[in-house]
C-alpha cells in the first residue's frame, strides 16, 4: 500500500473510532459508549472482516488491531462510514498487546491471513508463534477461542503444530473452508482475491 | 475387489508369511527370524508401501494388519514373491489389535488411507478415533510415533481433532504431501491412483 503522508493526521483527527497515542490503553473499556463481551482481531487489513462481524453481532464489542497507517485508513473509514459504534480500532504493533490489554479482558482472538513470514529464522514474527500464543493466552478469559485462517499452508501447517505444542484444545478446524462455504464465514479483501486464484482457505478454532 | 472362494486356503499355505488363525497372538517375536524394532501398519491395503518399507529398511520388522481377505492375498504375493524375511502379515480387524500384541511391543504405527467412516454415526470405526488411539499407545512403546496419510480431508481433519483431543503431539505434518514430495515418501497403490485425479494428500507423525 502506498504511503499516505497525512494518514496519522486522518487518524488522529478520528480519534473517538481510532486510537493512535494508546490513550486508552489498559482502560479499552471507556473506549466504547456499552459495556459487553469483547473481540480483537489482531492484523485488520481493509477490514471488512471485523466490520461486517461488527453489523452482524451489535452486542458484542470489536478492537480492530493494526500496525499499517496507511492499512488502518482504509478500515477507519469503514467504521466511520457505518457509524459503527462497536468498533475501535488500535494502531498497534501485535508484540505490545500484554503493554495495552489487562489479563482475562477479552472473550475472543482472530487472527486473519496474518504475514506468513515464510523465512525460518523469521518464525518468531509469525503471530501463531508460541510467544504470541502466550499472550493471547494472557488477555484472553478462561477457554476462550483463538481462530484463525489462512491460505498460506506453510502457515497452517506450522500454527497447527504450534497450537497443539502449547497445549491447546482443537474445538473446530476446515481444510477448505470455500468448500461447502459455512454461511458464517466472512471473507476478508485478501481472502476473495486468493481464493479466485485457486488458494485452499484453511481455518482453526482453538481454545486454551 | 472380487471375491476370491480360494483366498483362506491360499493365506493358509503361505503361514510362514501370513497369520491366519492368530497362531502368533501375543508371541509376535517368534514369527520373524530376527529380533529387531517392531513397526505395523494397521490396513495395508495391496501392500505397496509396507514392502518397499521393509525394502528399505531390512533392520526393522514389520507387520501389515490388513481385515479383507480378498485383498491380504495381494501383499502376500508381494511379500513371498521378494522374499521378505522381515515382512509378516496378520489376517485381523484393528479392533482387535490389544488381543494380538502386548503392550510397549511396538515402535511405530502407519495408518494409510484408512477408511473415511464418513457418517457421524459410524465416527468410531475410524482408526484415529480415540478407542483407537488407545489401543496404539498401548502397544505403543513410550514417546513413539503413529505416522497417518490420507486424500480424505473429512477424516484428516477428525483425525487432528482427535490426537489433539488424546493429548497426542504433534512431531510433523503436511496438507499437501504432493507438491515438492519428500524423498521418503512411499505411494500406496491408492495413493498414486487418486493423486492423479487431483486430490491431496495429507500426512502427519504425531507421538503419545
Amino acid at each position: 500500500m502506498r504511503n499516505k503522508p497525512w494518514a496519522i493526521d486522518y487518524l488522529e483527527s478520528n480519534d473517538q473510532f481510532v486510537d493512535v497515542n494508546n490513550n486508552y490503553s489498559k482502560k479499552i473499556k471507556e473506549f466504547f459508549s456499552k459495556d459487553q463481551p469483547l473481540h480483537i482481531e489482531v492484523g485488520t487489513g481493509m477490514g471488512n472482516f471485523i466490520t461486517t462481524l461488527a453489523e452482524n453481532n451489535p452486542d458484542i464489542n470489536y478492537v480492530g488491531i493494526e500496525i499499517d497507517k496507511n492499512v488502518m485508513i482504509r478500515v477507519t473509514e469503514k467504521v466511520v462510514d457505518l457509524g459503527l459504534e462497536n468498533v475501535r480500532l488500535v494502531l498497534l504493533d501485535a508484540n505490545k498487546l500484554m503493554d495495552y490489554f489487562n489479563e482475562n479482558e477479552v472473550d475472543k482472538v482472530y487472527l486473519n491471513f496474518s504475514d506468513p513470514w515464510p523465512k525460518n529464522r523469521h518464525a518468531k514474527r509469525r503471530l501463531t508463534h508460541s510467544n504470541f500464543l502466550s499472550s493471547y493466552k494472557q488477555l484472553l478469559k478462561e477457554n476462550s477461542i483463538v481462530e484463525f485462517k489462512t491460505d498460506n499452508r506453510g502457515l497452517f501447517e506450522f500454527s497447527l503444530i504450534s497450537m497443539n505444542t502449547y497445549g491447546m484444545k482443537f474445538e473446530n478446524l476446515n481444510l477448505d473452508v470455500h468448500d461447502d462455504e459455512p454461511e458464517t464465514n466472512i471473507r476478508t479483501e485478501y481472502e476473495e482475491k486468493f481464493s479466485q486464484r485457486g488458494h485452499k482457505i484453511y481455518w482453526i478454532q482453538a481454545s486454551f
